[in-house]
C-alpha cells in the first residue's frame, strides 16, 4: 500500500464532522484528511438512508500543510448515520471504515456512526475522575463512626478498627465489619487536595445505608447510610462540589439488595419480622424478588445474602426508576443533583434464566433518567466488550476494563484480568506486544460511534482490582507509560484514590485493594515524582482539546513500543510507551498531522530525547521500559 | 503460527453442536476439532451467561484420522449462546472466533452463535430453487393471455407479442405493458422438465393481480392475476408442486402498492373514483399512506406509480400480517399453502423519514407468519451487509448478493452490482484476486450464526441483474467456476429460468434479463455441457450432505485461485475456481479433514487433473480459467 493510505482518518469528532451531536433533520458536514498526493482520484462518501445506499462524491475542502481535506454534506433523518470511504485511484478502490482500509468492498459492521439526537454527558471527556471507597478515605467526624459492636451483620460483630494507617485485613478476617470510619465529611475536607491534584469530578463507592464497609448489599436506597453522615452530610458535599465546578458521580447496585433490606430482610436484622418480602408472602415487595415454592430465592452470583431483584414487577420498575421520588430519581434532584450513576453490575441486571428483560429495562431506564438531566453519565459497570451496549439507546460509557485496564495491565505483564480466575490460563506466560496492544484497543474501539469512545471511563485500578503499582512484578518505569496512557487514550480518566501516593495494598484479595488512604505520607523521590505525574496529567486533560475532543492514531506498533497520537489541527500528543527490556528505535509520521521537519529535544515532563527528522518521520531511541508524552503546536 | 492452527475448525453444524436449533433449557454439546499435535495442552470454551463470563475446560472426546476432537457439554439459557474457543498451548493463548485466529484477547462481535427456541426453515438449505418470471416462461392458457389494447395503464395501451421467441424489448419501448403471456398453467406444464434439471423448489416473482409485466405494482393482494389464471390456477399448482414434494415461494412488496391499487385509486383506472386514499380522504385507507396536506405522497425510490405504505398504521398491520384473512397469511393458508414469502425491497420497508418502525414491523410480522407455519421461508431482498438481521427474531434469510452474486461476479472481472450505478466507480478497473474474494465472503458470513449461511438465497443472476453468461466480457470456462459456487457455498442456489440452457438476452436494461423462456431451443454442444453442468449440480446438492449441512473452510487463496472444503466427518467436496488467464500450482490440505494421502485423477465431470501428494497436501496444476470439483470419501 502507498503512504499515503496510512495517512487517511476520518473519525466522529467535531474536526471531522461540523456538528457531533445532530438533531434528526439537521445537515452536517463530514470531513476526511490525506496526504496530498496525485494518486488519489475522488473520495466517495457512502452512507445509507433508511436501508438504501447513498454514494456522493465529496468535495475538496482546504490543502493544508500538507494535508488534503475533503468534505460532504448530508442530512441526517434516521437515529444513527453510519457511513464508509470510498478512495479512488486510476486503477484501484480502498475502502475506509472506522475499522480500518481495505481492497475490498467491506461488511457494515464496524461503520463510522454519528448518533442522532443523542442525549450525550458532554462534560465527561474533559473530566478527570477521582475514585472513592468512602469508607476509607477519610474520617471527617468521629462521633458517627460505626462503634465497636454497634451491631451484628450476617452474624459478625462490628469492628472499630482503632488505627487509621493500619493495613486492611482479609475478609476472613475482618468479614466486611471492620470500619475505619471514613465518612461524607472527610472526602469534604479533601476537596483542596483534589483539585490541587487536577481532579474534576468524584465518582463515590456506595453510600446509601448498608451494614457492610463496601455497601453494595444494600438495605434501603432512598437513605444515605448515617455512619457516613446521612443525607445531610450528601447534600452539603454536593453544593460544595458544584460550587467548585466539579461533578459528583454515585454508585449503586439496582441488580440486588441486601437480604438485610427494608424489601427483604431475611432474618430480622434490622427490621420487624413483618416487614420484608421474605418472611410476609403477602408482602408487596415478594414480586421484586425471584422466590421458588420453597421459598428459595435468585441472587446475584450466587451469594445468598444479595437477592437479585426481579424486574418484571411493574412496581420495581416505579420504584427504582419511573416515580419522581424513585430511587434513581430522587439523587438526581436538588438538593443531591448528581450528574451520573454508576451501576453495579449492570451487565447481569435484569436477566437471569426466568426473566430476560435487560434491553427493554436499560432503555427504559435511560429514557426516565435522561428526561431529568439529559446530561447525566449513565455508566455501567461490565469488563468485556459491551459495545453493543453503546447504540445511544442504552449506556453512555462502562467502566473501560475491556479496552483500557485489561489490555494495558497486560501489556506491562499481568495475566488478563479475568485470565487470573482460571487455573489454566493463569499458568501461561505473559508477553505482549505492542500489535496485540494495538487490536485490542482498535477492535474494540472500532465498534462503537467515536462520541462514546472519548468518554469511556478508563481505568487501571479500582475496589475490585488489584493496585497495579503493588504488583512488585511490574517495573516502576512501564508503570508510568501506563498512567500516561490512562490520561491520553480516547475517554476520562478514572483515578483510584491513593494511586497517585503509590498507596500501599496487597495484590491477592479485596480488601488488599482498599486500604485506608494515607494522609500522613512523607513523599519520598518515588512519589513525589508519582503524584507530579498525575498531577502533570490531570492538568493536561483538562486543558488539551487533543485529549478531549481529538483524534486518535496508533502511530507505531513493532515489538515493544507502542505509540500513538491524540490531535486537533493545531497540536498533536504523541504518547509512546516501551515494555522493552532494551533500547529501541522508533519513527513516526510527522507529515500525517501535518507537522514538517522537527525535532524534539525532551517530553512533558523533562526527559530528553535525542531524535532526528528523516522525510517527515521523527526518528529516536527509545530506552528500556521509558515512555514518552510531547506536545507538538501547528502553526 | 503453526500449521495445526490452521486446521482448527467448529461451526454450528450439527457435526459440531449436537444440536443446532436447541430449545430454552435444553443442554447440547459443543466440539471443536484440530489435527492432531503435541503442542495444544488444553481448549477452553469461552460464554457468557447474562453477562458473566464462563470458562469450560473442554474434555477430549476422540482421536480420528489425524483430528483431534474436543467437546463440552453446556445448558442454552438466553435467546443466543454465543462463544469461543481458547486454545492453550505451553507459552501461548489463541483465540478462535467465527472469523479467525488471534493470539489476543478478541472482541464478541464474530463469537459463534447459537440461535436458542429458533424457527427455523429446515427445508431451505437442501434445496434447489428455480425462479420464475411468469409472464416470460411458458403460455399454458393462450384464451387467459393479455389482449392488444386490452386495457392501458399509465398512458399505455396492452400489447400481445404475438411470436413467444421474440427478445424483450426496452421499456423505452415496450414500458411494461408487452406480454407474451405466460402464465401459472404453463408453469405447472414444465414442472417434469423442472425435476428432470434437478429443481426442488419454485420462487415466483410476483403474481397477484397487477397490470403491468412485472408485477410489484399490485393493485390487489388477495387476488391472483387472471392472465395467469386466478387462484384457481395457483391452488392447483401449489397441490401439483407439494404432491412432488417440491416447495413454493411467492414474492411481494409490501413496501408499496401500484398508484392504480383499489387502496390508493390515483387515476380511476381500475376503480371507481370514489375507491381509495388518493381521491377520498375518508377512505379508511387514507391512513396506509404518507400524505400531506397537498396530496403529496411518499414513494418508493420516487416512482410516482409505487405509493409507500405507513406501517404506523394499526389497521394496515392487520390487513398485510395480523388478520387471519390477512394479504400474508391467506396465501400461508390451504389450498394456496405456499412455503415462504420473499420481500421485495425488504430493507426499506417501515421506515422513511417521518416513521421508522422497521425492526418492530420485521419482528411483528414474523411471529404473526410463524405462528401460521413455522417453517416458513422468510426471504428479503437487500443487497448489501444485512447481518443483522439474521438473529432469529427478523429475517431467515436474504437474496444473497452481498455474500454470493455481487463478489462472484466480480472475481470474474465485472465492475459490482452497486458499483456500476456510479460513474467514477464504473470507471475503475476490476481485477480481484482469491484473497479478495475469500474476505469479501467470510467477513460477511462470519457475522451471523451459522445455521443461516446454510439457508442463504445464494444466486448470480435475478429479475434484476443481466444474466452473467451474456456479458461477452465473461469467460465461458470461469462462467462454469461460478456456478460451481453458486451451487457449493453455503445456502440454497437460486437459478433463474433459462441460465441452465444459456437463455439469450441483453445486459443494458431490466428488459434484457426477462426474455421468454426458450422451449424451442435445439442443444448445441455448449448449452448441453452448459445444462448438464447444472443438472450433475443440483442433483449433488440434493444428496451431499456436506452441501446442506457441512461445514466450509477456505483452503487456498493465492493470486487467481480460490478453494474451499465443504464438509462432513465422512465426505469433503473440494471447489476450485481459477480466473487466472495463465495455469496456477495449487496444494491443498488434505489432512485437515482427515484425508490420508490420496491422488485426484479426475473431477466431478470428468476434468482430468495429475496430482501429487506429500506431506498430507494434495498439489497441482490448475489450467488458465479452469474449475475443479471433486468429492473424496473418508473411512
Amino acid at each position: 500500500m502507498f503512504q499515503w493510505l496510512d495517512s487517511v482518518y476520518s473519525d466522529g469528532s467535531k474536526y471531522y464532522v461540523s456538528n457531533p451531536f445532530p438533531k434528526k433533520g439537521e445537515t452536517i458536514s463530514i470531513r476526511l484528511r490525506m496526504l496530498s498526493n496525485p494518486d488519489i482520484k475522488h473520495v466517495l462518501l457512502r452512507t445509507k438512508e433508511f436501508g438504501i445506499e447513498q454514494l456522493y462524491t465529496m468535495n475538496l475542502f482546504e490543502k493544508k500543510n500538507g494535508l488534503t481535506y475533503f468534505t460532504y454534506d448530508v442530512t441526517v433523518w434516521e437515529t444513527k448515520l453510519h457511513y464508509q470511504f470510498y478512495l479512488i485511484t486510476k486503477n484501484c478502490v480502498y475502502y475506509y471504515t472506522q475499522y480500518r482500509i481495505t481492497d475490498y468492498i467491506p461488511d457494515e459492521s464496524r461503520d463510522f456512526t454519528i448518533l442522532v439526537d443523542y442525549q450525550k454527558p458532554d462534560w465527561v471527556k474533559k473530566s478527570v475522575f477521582y475514585q472513592i471507597f468512602p469508607e476509607r478515605f477519610c474520617n471527617g467526624k468521629q462521633e458517627i463512626s460505626v462503634k465497636d459492636g454497634e451491631y451484628t451483620y450476617q452474624g459478625y460483630e462490628t469492628v472499630r478498627v482503632k488505627e487509621w494507617n493500619t493495613p486492611a485485613v482479609t475478609w476472613e478476617e475482618g468479614h466486611g465489619v471492620d470500619f475505619y470510619g471514613g465518612d461524607l465529611y472527610g472526602i469534604q475536607s479533601k476537596l483542596d487536595y483534589l483539585q490541587e491534584l487536577g481532579v474534576t469530578a468524584i465518582y463515590l463507592n456506595p453510600i446509601f445505608v448498608s451494614p457492610s464497609v463496601h455497601k453494595y448489599d444494600c438495605i434501603d436506597y432512598f437513605h444515605v447510610d448515617p455512619h457516613f453522615g446521612k443525607e445531610e452530610a450528601f447534600a452539603e458535599l454536593s453544593k460544595e462540589l458544584h460550587k467548585r465546578n466539579m461533578k459528583l458521580l454515585l454508585d449503586i447496585s439496582v441488580n440486588h439488595t441486601s437480604s438485610a433490606s427494608k424489601w427483604f430482610n431475611r432474618d430480622n436484622e434490622f427490621y420487624e419480622a413483618n416487614v420484608g418480602a421474605y418472611q410476609n408472602k403477602n408482602a408487596k415487595e415478594r414480586e421484586f424478588y425471584f422466590f421458588d415454592d420453597e421459598n428459595h430465592y435468585d441472587t446475584w452470583a450466587g451469594v445468598q445474602t444479595m437477592p437479585k431483584l426481579n424486574y418484571t414487577s411493574e412496581e420495581l420498575r416505579n420504584r427504582i426508576y419511573r416515580d419522581y421520588h424513585s430511587v434513581l430519581k430522587k439523587w438526581i434532584h436538588a438538593p443531591y443533583s448528581i450528574d451520573g450513576w454508576r451501576f453495579d453490575v449492570a451487565d447481569c441486571m435484569a436477566r437471569n434464566d426466568t426473566a430476560d428483560v435487560y434491553h427493554e429495562v436499560w432503555r427504559e431506564l435511560r429514557y426516565e433518567l435522561k428526561k431529568e438531566k439529559s446530561d447525566l453519565l449513565i455508566l455501567a459497570e461490565d469488563w468485556s466488550d459491551c459495545s453493543k451496549m453503546f447504540q445511544g439507546d442504552e449506556w453512555d460509557s462502562a467502566m473501560n476494563y475491556f479496552g483500557c485496564a485489561r489490555p494495558i495491565r497486560e501489556f506491562l505483564g499481568e495475566t488478563d484480568l479475568f485470565h487470573i480466575r482460571n487455573e489454566i490460563l493463569k499458568s501461561v506466560p505473559v508477553k505482549m506486544n505492542a500489535r496485540q496492544l494495538k487490536n485490542r484497543i482498535l477492535d474494540y474501539y472500532s465498534q462503537m460511534p467515536f462520541c462514546v469512545c472519548n468518554q469511556l471511563f478508563n481505568l487501571l485500578d479500582s475496589h475490585d482490582v488489584a493496585r497495579l503499582h503493588n504488583n512488585k512484578q511490574i517495573h516502576p518505569m512501564e508503570y508510568q507509560g501506563a498512567v500516561m496512557m490512562l490520561f491520553t487514550l480516547p475517554g476520562a480518566p478514572n483515578l483510584y484514590y491513593g494511586d497517585e501516593i503509590l498507596l500501599a495494598g496487597r495484590i491477592t484479595d479485596n480488601e488488599g485493594y482498599r486500604f485506608p488512604m494515607n494522609w500522613n505520607l512523607k513523599l519520598d523521590r518515588e512519589t513525589r515524582s508519582n503524584y507530579l505525574l498525575y498531577q502533570k496529567l490531570a492538568m493536561l486533560k483538562q486543558n488539551s482539546e487533543a485529549l478531549s475532543d481529538g483524534g486518535f492514531q496508533v502511530v507505531f506498533d513493532e515489538e515493544y513500543v507502542f505509540a500513538f497520537a491524540r490531535f486537533t489541527e493545531t497540536e498533536v500528543i504523541f504518547v509512546v510507551c516501551s515494555t522493552n527490556t532494551t533500547e529501541q528505535e522508533v519513527t513516526l509520521p510527522l507529515n500525517y498531522f501535518g507537522i514538517k521537519n522537527i525535532t524534539i529535544k525532551e517530553d512533558f515532563f523533562g526527559n530528553h530525547i535525542s531524535s532526528d527528522t528523516e522525510k517527515e518521520k521523527l526518528r529516536f531511541v527509545v530506552p528500556a521500559h521509558q515512555s514518552y508524552l510531547f506536545q507538538i503546536n501547528i502553526e
